[in-house]
């Protein structure tokens, strides 16, 4: 690999946009409430957009409402490279999670244009409409928007195609904002871990080999609810004895199967719920995630085996019910590999991991070519205004995006 | 055992009573509402004290609201005998716990009186105030009521000096409601056994070994909540898993361990509670039933070991505090005996059997010699409108609640 290191991210410049991008929607206590087509996420979209101008970019808004800035290729008929996150959060977050990609994103076009320097391929910046909502922005890019404009309704109760109409979009021309791999050749976003395995294993940069599936389903169990004084134990149907068998169950499945798969009961509600009567009801949640959809389903197989002869030992009911399905998506070998060896020339110590939440790269890894980087959450903490990253580790990602996205600008042909 | 079995119950005037007594407070579906100190409560301890003097009762309504019916003896200074119950009921119960002991003494009266038959000691048949809501009356008896008026308020908010003014009782004066053993030698309440081990064994009477303690703790575990998609197993501490280890643990002990001990944990929450979030935080109740307090210090002894031990290999602290203790109440053995020789005489089958619900008859055994007799209820269901036992089973019942009383007639001396 030959990529001359002598570009550098101005870590100064980076920061300052996230404290100043952090102060619309900024909460008391540090953390950020921007949820998408609020005021809050069109003023941040407008101060973005500015900063993509200043910074040498062209702008389209797409009839998602995701924001692209372009910085001009030497050769404008390649395909582009393509970086970017979100700016939207949940209703009490932090500031790094998705804000960091896009003004990373931002911060290397800078870079490239203050140094006179061109890629071959086109460089696009991408603010995603609504991740943090159910990811219309990527979804539309990728073509996988249903086309029911009830489910999109933003939480205020606006219908999607009000929402779209304050960022720029228009719902009836969102089959237009689908793109494909002749246009994007590849597409590498910078994010935070939003989870403790950098930290834990003491790593700088954090190479995802790929999004997990995202499975979530229903358990009911059915006992039957009985005096907790008269009952003798044998004459007992306790639907909280069985959830907490299938707790277990799910449980050992996860955490005792080689692999890197989780498996959380998160939801969990008892009925009568009442310290002297035996629970007759318990509804529960399955959350499952891995990077192969097959294990996954392997995994749910074994689980209603067991789910069987649990019911069966405890003379109770057990029903089981999907609820979610959201297939995987992997990042191809050669991102990987660039990021890598990117960390290597850059002396950053780097772990591959998968990453087990959703991100707009997800729905783009679905037509071209996918890649993230991670850097570090403070004690896996995200979604909480807790979230941090440090100055320097926000510029560390910063750095290993440059030079992967010049790297890749050599590999992918034109 | 000589006992002349000529004296019987009248079934038909038995039933009447029970259905008449249920139109008070009556529920569409066949229950009773009749809380304590409600003016239902107050009308039908009217209609109880009317039956009580048509039978041949003297009567007298002690401080805590007691109604006491007498019917004297050949020797009117030997101590007496005492049945009864209570005629209160749970927001939405039945027409037989409680009632059916308070009628089924009524009937044995009548039945005496019609032949002209005095037992050597007085017969006292006693309606105990506020049963479901605290056991006012019998503890003013045994003397445990606690001095302090705000424990005693009803649901609605009156006072209990204003609850007592309704039924005749005085809070001022309530010490004075305190009995001996000098004054009652032995007491035998009849009563549903709200519990369905006498259907599942199928047999008629139940005759009650004493009265299991009532111990209650609360258990609270703290773990990390944490994000569902992107925590690796090995770095969770879910206080759910912890939770699902607790439940069976007091499952397991109480389940293996040899008795007729019960444990239940009955009220659980979960926080935060969410499918894609690792619970943080969970608390539950457990409930533990024996009629040996030993064995329940020994129980929760060896529950606590558990606890540290699952505590320290799921990361997660675990608390527990007790929050309250009733002390068992045993039947004596000659009241046992008794029963027992009854049903065979009868031609009764019967079973030894604890009561894990708590009953006047707890009180009262604390201070003087205590039986009890139980008639199944029908699938073990109580405190529900639901609650059944036949005019047959309840004629059954009061039969050997006569013929007991007659025995015991014999064997205390005056």
């Amino acid at each position: 690999m030959t990529t001359a290191l002598t570009l550098e991210i101005n870590g100064d410049r980076l920061n300052q946009t996230i404290t100043l991008l952090a102060k619309i929607g900024g909460l008391p206590q540090g953390g950020v409430r921007r949820i998408a087509y609020s005021p809050e996420d069109v003023l941040a979209r407008q101060l973005v957009q500015d900063w993509m101008v200043e910074a040498g970019m062209t702008i389209r808004i797409d009839a998602a409402g995701n924001i692209i800035g372009t910085y001009a290729a030497e050769q404008e008929e390649a395909p582009a490279l393509a970086t970017g996150s979100h700016i939207d959060t949940v209703p009490s977050g932090g500031r790094y999670d998705g804000a960091l990609g896009v003004l990373a994103g931002i911060e290397v076009v800078r870079v490239l244009s203050e140094n006179n320097h061109r890629l071959v391929h086109p460089l696009e910046v991408i603010v995603f409409t609504d991740e943090d909502g159910g990811m219309l922005g990527s979804k539309a890019m990728s073509g996988t928007v249903v086309n029911d404009p009830e489910r999109y309704r933003s939480k205020d109760g606006t219908s999607i195609q009000n929402c779209l109409k304050r960022v720029g979009g228009d719902w009836e021309q969102l089959a237009t904002a689908q793109r494909s791999r002749s246009e994007i050749a590849a597409f590498v976003e910078l994010h935070v871990e939003q989870g403790g395995v950098l930290g834990s294993l003491d790593k700088e940069i954090g190479v995802v080999e790929g999004i997990a599936s995202h499975n979530l389903y229903a358990i009911t169990i059915t006992g039957h609810a009985n005096h907790a004084g008269t009952t003798p134990m044998h004459l007992r149907r306790d639907a909280l004895v069985t959830a907490a068998q299938v707790v277990l169950a799910v449980q050992t499945l996860a955490k005792n199967t080689p692999g890197e798969q989780v498996a959380t009961v998160g939801a969990f509600q008892v009925w009568p719920n009442t310290a002297n009567v035996i629970p007759g009801r318990v509804e529960l949640s399955v959350d499952i995630r891995d990077l192969s959809q097959t294990k996954v389903d392997n995994l749910v197989a074994q689980l209603k085996q067991q789910l069987e002869a649990i019911a069966t030992a405890t003379r109770t009911e057990i029903t089981i019910t999907p609820i979610l399905n959201v297939q995987p998506t992997l990042a191809v070998p050669q991102v990987q590999n660039a990021i890598a060896a990117i960390c290597e020339q850059l002396g950053l110590s780097y772990s591959y991991l998968p990453s087990r939440a959703s991100h707009d790269a997800q729905e783009i890894g679905r037509f071209t070519d996918m890649g993230m980087i991670f850097v570090p959450s403070a004690a896996g903490i995200s979604h909480s205004e807790d979230e941090y990253t440090s100055p320097e580790q926000c510029t560390q990602g910063t750095n290993v995006l440059l030079h992967t996205l010049l790297e890749l600008d050599k590999i992918y042909p034109v």
